[in-house]
Formats: structure tokens, C-alpha cells, sequence
């Protein structure tokens, strides 16, 4: 760690512009403007394309799991030894010891370890720390704060990459990448968030990523949800509200079907469970039965533009999306899910840079 | 994945005579020639004297396991590292979500995430994929299908490896190259199978794959079993007959533990549950009890042509082999286990050199 | 494995004069002498300070856990790549098979696999085995025994390292060199172990080895207890006493707190069972209570000359140490942690070395 090496300057114009300025971490897409966004998805490409570069010889990164992990522990492990670096995946689950995270707490309970500690150590061992961290579904005015993520990023020593919190922003730029490559400049197309069903309710962090990046690039936000209780948390709304102001897009909530599909360019599906009903979910059952059709099937696909369609990872087939959709040329949830190794290798890459500065 | 590079031919001749033809997976050693399994098995001889080569270099293998492993796990990942390449493991059972394999359902199960989907992504981040999964004990009609690994060879877009299902082709390899090390030619030489005693009904994949490896050598087939309804599944018993017809050998199955030991020049151990009774193991206590005395010892190898013994680890010592025969000369387990990574490391070439041809 | 590969000495005189002799692992410190415990510090600090070499070029190491690990499975692994080599973790506990370690046992129980087997395989795959193995609290007179590790140790072809079992020689090694980045020499310094309170008993091993190496290096050795019966194993108090008379230190037991802390400089941390009441501790509350106040706060610092105060990590805050100690200058267990990686990396070079020649 921290030895001192050299390497070509990756990115074509400096992502930090002076020296000594705060260490920056991959939380959120929120924190970076679009310009720079552009520019890792631009170094993504050039990844995607062949460009090979040891910008991580000699350097490792831990990768820390609180939850299970298919594609974001394979993707992160195969792009950091792609560029020359080594990945060291842990399991906070069983594998690890539980965590405690708030300070001036008298750790008598479950948790041994504290973040101070663990990120502090972690930053003496690696030069990279990326955690996944869903929201336990308890309380969700505390679980907003992000708390696990928050802390770690406060105490390391290194930068910190969001592989899944409350929100998902190496998905984002998956998916904007895979926008981009699909359909050119994004800016003004329509771009549809639907609410689909799902056996449970699940975390809204795929959802608050996909109305941040879309918004961000300047496209035209629909978001379909079955009742407004399924607004997402302010944060996000707001958020995209503003980016859409700051780069000529719009952002809105509906709940008519055929006026959210109508001449969409791209449609994304997620599932989420609704925040009024959050961590007591038996009030929720009203409104999610509002939204049994809103499985994405051809005859919603006929409405729009030819859309594309994706959704992230896992996806349960013919309960959010039907198989002729899926199978059908415009799905590009595989070339989303295959630009998780590019995106990420750009940000590693960032972020080492960063650090060695 | 999938750059342009080239590396010296390792096999003699190739193994695959057209380019272009349809890609070819390690399922089951029955898709392969007997003089295709030898070169695997000299290449394995060879890497095993030394014989150095970064086949795998820059290449990566996902070892996907939905069940424990720590031979197979570890000879994989030092097999892929000594070629230059990197393994990555994924826990399938707790890591990463559960997995669906039949088209077209309606996925509202415990399934998060479709084969279709996780192969074709794998695909894209590993130029190999290495699957263990075990038979689920439910249904012997539709797990004899190997539903898991054919869906993911199907759908995969690079080869597929099996690190045992319902056959176990890499410890079959493993197997003869000892067989060959320590008796040289094994045409013509008496293999006996013997079912031996375990405190549950097993798998029957390693049964089914040492009677295949034998016959398809041209060894005098034997198996032992304490009752007829150990018999195994008519694909592997007709195989074998076949192969042994084909290659000048014989096959028979038998209850006479004399007549099986009698001048064997190997024995093999194996214990497995009888299919009539698959899933509802309950009947099947009665013929069980029939092989109470089959565990291999030292009065039933006296019997044999001083014959080498063997058996895949995980073994349990003085309930399936006594003591006193394991820690004799004539025991080569150790030898077959050591195998596994010679054998792989041949394996992952071939396959891997296939998919650049 | 075990190619004929060549590389620079990095120790400044052998440690181990002669060669043909047998092979050593590194289960305790108590096996080592000061003058070689010091060699591998010296080359401790070394790496820490920059040094690189490929000392592990080409091999592997297997860290095998039964127990969970942050810190240890990433600093292994790191150090590991760091020297050109290679780590594979595996879980014992459910990704791998139950193991046996008793000689002659007729296996019918849960074990499916004996460390004699499981032990010679990994040796024709790794160079190195680390084991970390806790005890079961069941019966303290068979575990003392370390019976799993020693088991490995025997039966294993290659070194075997110790990742903490009944002692934790990597960690004492790295609060040893800690302790000298700090204080300088230790010798004649005064070191203070203290019980200090936890929810739970917990294994004694950080304690046992506490005293050991801090006795080795001639420390005058004081061990805070509630009560006498907290008492470590005898094996452990008699060679922290031969250790203080050969060294030129002293070791004693006292229960008067300011007695202990009065003029130490070096305070060390941690909980444990006390052994009468091992795996039926409903006896010990009594003693366990009058722990109560041995929370290390600043009051007790206060009495001290100015000591450095740590604690091997996972570490309860505000339960065994306060913050406003843990937060201090003083406080140096972070460091601890990070010299795991550099004694770690010169254990590994130094049985590797010997594996070699």
C-alpha cells in the first residue's frame, strides 16, 4: 500500500483539479456532475473496446458484502485484475464479524467489531474499499442516512465504492453506458421507470439510481407507479427534479400506464416496496395489487418509441418482465449487466488515481 | 474478454479437427474419444512433470458451486493461476441468489434470477465456466437430465466444465492417469467397482463415472454391489457395455464379493443410495443392511492380484476402506487427488484453446 | 508445487543451521527462539518499510478457517500477492467438509473426511497451509491440546502456520513489533495484560500468548485478573516464568488494579473464560462480576508511565476499552493490525525458505 508508482494519466482532463483537496468516494452519482460522469463512461468504453492499462499494479481492493452478490462480486474481482490489481472479497455475513457503526455506543450487543476500527485496519491492507450494504428494512428515517456506508467512507483512509447501498451507482452508469451505446446521445429521449411486481417488497435503491442518472443526462423522466405511495424517497425526487431543470429534461410521476409507455425510448423495470409501509408492510397489499399488470409484456412494449427495456440483476421472468421482451432484440439488461466490469474498472481507476496523486 | 492472442498449440494433434464447429463443453467424458481423453490425460502427465505454459493468461474461470468443495475448489483455482489465468469462486448457495433453469416459468418461487440470464452474463465477465451441483434427492426422472449444468451449457457463450453433478468427469481423469501411472497399460486389467458402506444414500455421479473411464480404457469391468438395486441408471450401464464391446474389454455387475475380488488389479470404492428407492430412502434400509460387511479391508485385498485401491475424497476411514488398507502402498487416493489439478489444468486448456481457435 | 526455484536469502543468518533436519511449522512462539522471533521481526519491518521481493514467486498458500476473519484473511491474502504468490481461502465451516482429526476412529459421525487425507492432499497443491481452528469449549483437557492444528501439522507435507488456535503467534508477533516501533527495546519495560470485561467467555488464546512474548523479550510481565481463577493454563504461566528467568524479566498474577497499572508502559487487553468453569460457565458469574470496572478508562491510564495501550481487533469499545483511550494517541492496536501483514509476509518467506532448500 501507498508505495510510490506512476502510471499514464488515464483520464483526459483532471477529475479532481488541484492536489490536496478532500479524498473523493464513489457513494453516489449525486456527487459528481455529468461531465465527469461522462468522462468515466467515456474511459468505460475505451475499456469495453480493448484498452488495457495497469492502472492498479500492485494495489488491491476489498470488497466487502454484507449482502449476496453474483455479478458485482465477479465483475469488481475480474476488472481489478484486469488492471493489474488484486481483489479480496469478504463476507461480512458469517465470514466476518458483525459491525457496529454509531459512535459513543457501549458495544454490549451483538456487534464486535466498530467501523472505526475495521475501516481504519482495511485502509492499512488495501488501497480500495467498495461495500455492499442493503437497508435492513427496519426504520427507514434512520436507514436513509446510510449509515454502514457513511461511516466506513468517514474512517477509511482510502476511497470508498458504493456496490449497493440505498442507491446503486455503478448501475447507473451500467445503464447509461448501455443507453448511450444503444441509442447515442441520451438527451431529450424518454426514458420510463415502471414499477413491477415482485413477491416481495425490495430496496429502492435500483429505483432512486435510475431516476438520478437518467435525470442527470438530460432525458425526459417518466416514472409509473402503481399509487403515489410508491413516490421514492425525497432525496431522489428532488434530485431529479433539479437535475432535469439543470439539463433541459422533466421529471414526473404517474400512474397511467398508457400515458408512461407512450413513445418511451427506454424502459427500465424495478420493484420496490413502498416507504409509508416500510419495515410493516401488511398495509401495503392494497396498492401493490394496483399494479398486477404492470408486468412489462409486447403489447406495453407496442406503445412506445421501440424501445429498449433492461433491468438490473437478478430478474424474476414473466413476473416483472415477460419472456418475449426479455428475448426479444431490444432487451440490453445483458450488455448493462456485462458494462458493470468497464464502468467499474473506469472508477477504480479514478479513484486509485486519485489517491496516488 | 475474447481478445485476440495466441499462444503454442500444447496438444499433438487438435482436438476439435473443423473450426467453426459447435463449441464444445467437459460434461461428461462419454462425449468424448477415448484418444481424446489420452491426449488430455499425456497433457496432464506433462504439466504434472513441469511442463510450464500461460495458456490461461489473461483469462479467467468462474467456479460456480452449489455445494461444498475443497479439493475441487482449491486444485481449480491453483490450476487456473499456475496457467497464468484467475479463478473466481461464487458460493451459489447463500453468496448469490437462487437460480431458475426451466423456460418459460413463471418465476413468483424462491428463484431470483433465471440460468439464462446469469449464463450469458457470466459469459461475458470469464472465458470458462466450472459448475458443481449436486442432485436435489427429489426426482430421479428429471434430475437425471442434469438440468442445471445443460441449461447453463446452453446458454453460456464460452465452455462449460462439470466439477461433478450427476457424473464427475475430472476425478474420472484424475483416476486413470493413477491407474496408468501405477499399472501402466490398464487395457486388459480387472476394475472393480465396490459399493461400500456410508451412514446415508449418496449421489451415485462418482459410480457412474468410474464405471465409464474403465470400460472406455478397455479394462474387465466389475462392480459389486450388496443387491441388485444398487443397479445404476440404465445410461451408465449401457455405456459401459458398450464402451467395453468397443474397446476389447468386458462389464458385468455382481453380489459375489469373492468371485469380484478375485484377481482384481484395482478396486474401487464407492458408496450410493439405490435409485428405486431415491428420495424416499425409507425401503431401501433391507438391501443396505445386505452390504454391511463391504467395506474394503485387508482380507479382501488378499483376495486380488495385489491390486491398487482407491476411492474420491472425501472418505470416511473404517466404515468405506480400513485403515490398515489406506495407509498401505497400494493405496492411491492421495495420488488421484493430486491428479485433479493435473488433469484440470489440461482440461481448462483444451477448452480454452477451443475458444480462441 | 515444490518446483526447484532459486531466490535471494532475506535472512541475514539461517534459521535453521542445518539442513535435512525436520521441518518446521509455526504453531507457537514458544517453539521459536528470541534471537529467530527477532529475525522475523527484523524482516518485518523491512517489508513494512518498502522491501519487495517474489520471495512466494510461482507458489501458494491454503488459509484454511473454522472460525470467522476480517482481518486475517486479508492480510494473508494480501501479503501473500505482495510476494508474488498466492492465497485460497477456504471455510471450513460449511464450504468445505467436516473434518475428523483422531487416529483409528471408525467414521460414522458427521466427519466425511480425516485431516491425514485432507492434510496430504493440500500439500501436493499449496506450499503453505494456515489453520485457524478455535476451540469448542467442551472439554478444556483435550483441546489444550490443539488437537485439529497439530493434527494438520503432522500429517501435512509442506509448513503449517498458525492463524490462532489455543495461541495467536501472528498476532503476538505483530503487537511485539508494535511494541518496538514504540517503545524501542521492551527488555525491562513493564507490560500489562489485563482481563477486561465482554459479554461472553472467550477463548484464552490472545491472553496465552500475550505472556508468552512479552515474557520472551524480557518485559516484566504483570497479568491483571478479577480473580484468581482466571488463572491461564499452566502450560502458558510456567514458560511466561521460565521465559521472564532466562530473559532476565518477571511475571506475576496480582487482582489489584492499581498495583498493575501503576508505572506500566504497555497495557494490553483481553476477556477471558475462566478455565474451572470451561464449557459449563454458569459458576463463573461470581468472578466474572467482580471484572465489572476493568474497563481500561482513563483513570486507570492515568495511573501508568504514560502507556501504550492496545488490543488485538475485533475490540468492544466502551465494554474493554473506552473511547476516549481507543481515541487516543497512546492507543496503537490499528498498528498492531497493520504489522499482521509484514510479520505475516516474513513468516511466510521464512518457512517457505525452508521448504526450499
Amino acid at each position: 500500500m501507498n508505495g510510490t508508482r506512476s502510471y499514464g494519466r488515464v483520464f483526459a482532463f483532471p477529475l479532481w483539479p488541484e492536489s490536496g483537496t478532500e479524498m473523493r468516494h464513489f457513494l453516489s452519482t449525486a456527487d459528481w456532475s455529468r461531465t465527469e460522469l461522462q468522462a468515466l463512461l467515456d474511459r468505460a468504453r475505451a475499456l469495453k473496446a480493448g484498452a488495457s492499462c495497469a492502472s492498479l499494479q500492485g494495489q488491491s481492493i476489498a470488497l466487502l458484502f454484507f449482502n449476496p452478490s453474483l455479478r458485482t462480486r465477479t465483475s469488481f474481482d475480474i476488472g481489478a485484475r484486469q488492471l493489474g490489481g488484486h481483489a479480496i472479497v469478504l463476507d461480512a455475513k458469517g465470514a466476518t464479524w458483525p459491525m457496529e457503526f454509531s459512535d459513543g455506543t457501549i458495544m454490549d450487543g451483538d456487534a464486535e467489531e466498530h467501523v472505526r476500527e475495521a475501516a481504519r485496519v482495511l485502509s492499512r491492507y488495501v488501497d480500495l474499499i467498495a461495500i455492499r450494504c442493503f437497508p435492513k428494512f427496519e426504520n427507514w428515517q434512520t436507514e436513509r442516512e446510510d449509515p454502514m456506508i457513511t461511516a466506513f467512507a468517514r474512517h477509511a483512509t482510502v476511497p470508498v465504492i458504493n456496490m449497493e447501498t440505498i442507491v446503486h451507482p455503478c448501475q447507473e452508469l451500467a445503464l447509461m453506458l448501455a443507453l448511450q451505446e444503444r441509442l447515442g446521445s441520451v438527451k431529450g429521449k424518454t426514458f420510463l421507470l415502471t414499477w413491477v411486481p415482485h413477491p416481495k417488497p425490495l430496496n429502492t435503491a435500483v429505483a432512486n439510481s435510475a431516476i438520478l442518472i437518467a435525470s442527470k443526462f438530460g432525458m425526459n423522466v417518466r416514472m409509473l407507479v402503481p399509487d403515489p405511495v410508491y413516490r421514492l424517497d425525497d432525496r431522489y425526487m428532488d434530485a431529479a427534479q433539479r437535475f432535469a431543470g439543470e439539463e433541459g429534461g422533466s421529471f414526473e410521476m404517474t400512474t397511467d400506464v398508457e400515458a408512461a409507455y407512450s413513445g418511451a425510448d427506454a424502459v427500465y423495470a424495478k420493484s420496490w416496496g413502498a416507504l409509508p409501509f416500510y419495515g410493516n408492510w401488511g398495509g401495503e397489499a392494497q396498492y401493490r395489487a394496483k399494479g398486477a399488470g404492470f408486468m412489462i409484456d409486447e403489447a406495453k412494449m407496442a406503445m412506445t418509441n421501440n424501445a429498449v427495456v433492461s433491468h438490473c440483476l437478478p430478474m424474476r421472468r414473466n413476473v416483472k418482465i415477460a419472456d418475449a421482451v426479455v428475448d426479444s432484440p431490444n432487451f440490453l439488461g445483458i450488455e448493462e449487466a456485462e458494462n458493470r466490469l468497464h464502468v467499474q474498472k473506469a472508477v477504480m481507476e479514478a479513484l486509485s488515481h486519485q489517491s496516488r496523486s
